[in-house]
């Protein structure tokens, strides 16, 4: 769920219908090709209850939240259907047959208009007691209390695909604002490498393509803000199945 | 290993010699009173690499930075010997014997005078993937670079006990201080919280006596940050073994 591609937001049974538009001519298609289905995996921006098949918050649809979307598409579909947050679908993505396969313990940081993140340990994603972590609400300015998501927003100035252009082409400012942002992802891997201690930090997301923008200023802020040589060799990785990450990551939630 | 016994830090040898001289009273007590003993275990300031038996960093006592510490004792007086951080040993101890019994997932802060943190995850204590976390470590201004370490002894001057004395005699300032440490360790709760989303967060060490002083202010920074109804449900307990969680953790290396 992108409201990239204009979603309509107004109405549960708009976004179903859409939905439904985009989805079942894929199962035509794989008909055609006597391709079996096994079922339908849905990305959702936003906090995800996966235990309990709800869409607990969905900031950039609000109508979503609180809604069984995935029993919603099954009960219409008549496939078995699950759904994740879409940061989690990434990451499950890349540790299974992307850049970051053979990882046992590998944080996900995605970038696009919002940032997400997710962990994956021993073969998993972590989903937390309650299902609702949330990285992007790290607080990155105690006294302020300005949040990672805040912070990359105000970086970017909400259009962060835009910016790169800018940057690109030859915006000092632009290019300036990214490497802020790179700073900025530095000092939170730094928090997650102090509370979790990852083999590898791997970042993806519609932004990673700009990533010689932004890459060399969070290792840099991490080879500084380090203190053990060890704990330097952290492995930071980017997205090698690019867009389609999200979409592998959910379909193989039915695999 | 507490510098505040006025451990001597000028050599190792004095060191290992206070050691022996603190163990062997009660290695001779536990035989006079036909108590079996299974082994020694040592609950160490610092970052402990529990994999390789080594002290990787003593801010406390720099000389045992890269000491195989357990080895060492192990040899000296013939019993089976563990170490692990202090930190650790704290929550092991919460969690098997103390406030923290049978939550599956808890993380535990411990402040004294500095802080230290460990995780507890489905019966054990995570070590990461170098044994390296160190949550006080975490970056609370980003701008400034400021650690939750730094932040915690400008606030309590380096003398977190005395100033406790302080504000319980009336001195305002003091008591204000101690309310901003209750909102940096809020804030410091809502990152791990977002990152880990655990059941329970226990705090403890030798400052928790005047838990009264700044838990109200964890509390009331949590609700306040963390947007989700059902995430201010977490847990926020306080030791019930007082100083001597350490120990008993250590012990518990060697059960």
């Amino acid at each position: 769920m992108d409201s990239s591609l204009g979603t309509p937001k107004d109405s549960l049974d708009h976004i179903l219908i859409m939905m439904t538009a985009l989805i079942e001519p894929l199962l035509k298609k794989a008909s055609e090709d006597k391709i079996k289905i096994k079922g339908i995996g849905l990305g959702v921006a936003g906090i995800v209850d996966t235990a309990n098949h709800t869409i607990v918050d969905s900031p950039n649809i609000p109508i979503l939240s609180g809604v069984k979307l995935s029993e919603i598409v099954e009960g219409r579909l008549g496939f078995p259907t699950k759904m994740d947050n879409d940061a989690e679908c990434f990451l499950r993505a890349e540790a299974t047959v992307g850049s970051a396969t053979k990882i046992d313990n590998v944080y996900g940081i995605t970038l696009g208009t919002g940032i997400g993140g997710a962990w994956w340990n021993k073969g998993d994603i972590y989903y937390g007691t309650r299902g609702l972590s949330e990285p992007s609400r790290m607080i990155v300015d105690f006294n302020k209390g300005t949040t990672l998501e805040n912070a990359y927003h105000t970086l970017t100035q909400n259009n962060p695909l835009n910016l790169a252009v800018e940057a690109y082409r030859g915006d000092e400012l632009a290019r300036r604002a990214y490497e802020e942002v790179g700073q900025l992802l530095g000092l939170a891997c730094v928090n997650i490498l102090n509370i979790l201690d990852p083999e590898a930090i791997i970042f993806g997301g519609g932004v990673i393509e700009s990533a010689d923008l932004f890459l060399p200023a969070v290792k840099k802020n991490l080879e500084e803000r380090m203190p053990n040589a060890s704990l330097r060799k952290i492995k930071i990785l980017k997205s090698n199945l690019g867009n389609e990450a999200g979409a592998i990551g959910a379909a193989l939630l039915v695999n």
